[in-house]
């Protein structure tokens, strides 16, 4: 197992520090979030140390799509939430605050007094021409 | 191909309406998104008409994040972005607009005329006794 001591969530992950857990396999441990945005908010943690996407191993970045999908359908057999986000941040600018890559599950409500708000969606200020000139760069 | 003929998404991801199309393989076409939260804001949309995660295909589901890390990496070397969130919406209460399963792909940057914000990131009111029962229930 690659871990680095000073991070908490491969702690987390690697049972070092006991947190609520509610899912584990070779590759991976998913608990709550100790903050959650909603009830059921959790975290999918790699027990690998990767700081991101940009550095996730391969086998982890194979499997873990198939294990949010089962989550999320057993979260919402579970829960009864009307609607489900699944968000994963890299970088400070894109609100990551602990530096080992996770993905968040996050179950929504209807009627939902534990759910202060939706993620906000602001857009950007670009014409037609700009996002052509985007997309002609990265098809190359 | 399993389509939706009222489905503007199908439309986009197999070439009925012309697009910024960014890649296509055999499962995928990745386009731009029209009105984008910030530049190079992009959408992986499977071929196949699938509503949300909750139905999302075997296949899909297997090779989407594989697709998401590639795409990451080339977005980040072609646009040079400081940051990157993935998202991903079920249910119009989680902000699914168009129901058809999508990935987001959306680059940020420390220095952005062009990017009005972040995710905005709310937290709910619930203890840790409250979290750890939730646990429990997901865990069983």
């Amino acid at each position: 197992m690659k871990t680095d001591d000073n991070c908490i969530f491969c702690k987390l992950a690697n049972g070092i520090i006991p947190t609520n857990k509610i899912y584990e396999d070779d590759l991976f441990t998913v608990i709550l979030d100790a903050d959650p945005v909603s009830r059921g908010h959790a975290l999918i943690l790699p027990k690998n140390h990767y700081a991101n996407i940009f550095e996730l191993g391969d086998k982890e970045t194979a499997a873990i799509f198939i294990l949010a999908k089962k989550l999320a359908i057993h979260m919402k057999d579970v829960l009864g939430c009307d609607g489900f986000n699944i968000l994963q941040n890299n970088g400070e600018i894109a609100g990551q605050s602990v530096f080992h890559f996770h993905l968040h599950l996050i179950p929504r409500y209807k009627e939902a007094p534990n759910n202060k708000g939706l993620l906000g969606f602001t857009h950007a200020d670009l014409s037609e021409d700009q996002i052509r000139e985007i997309a002609e760069k990265l098809a190359q």
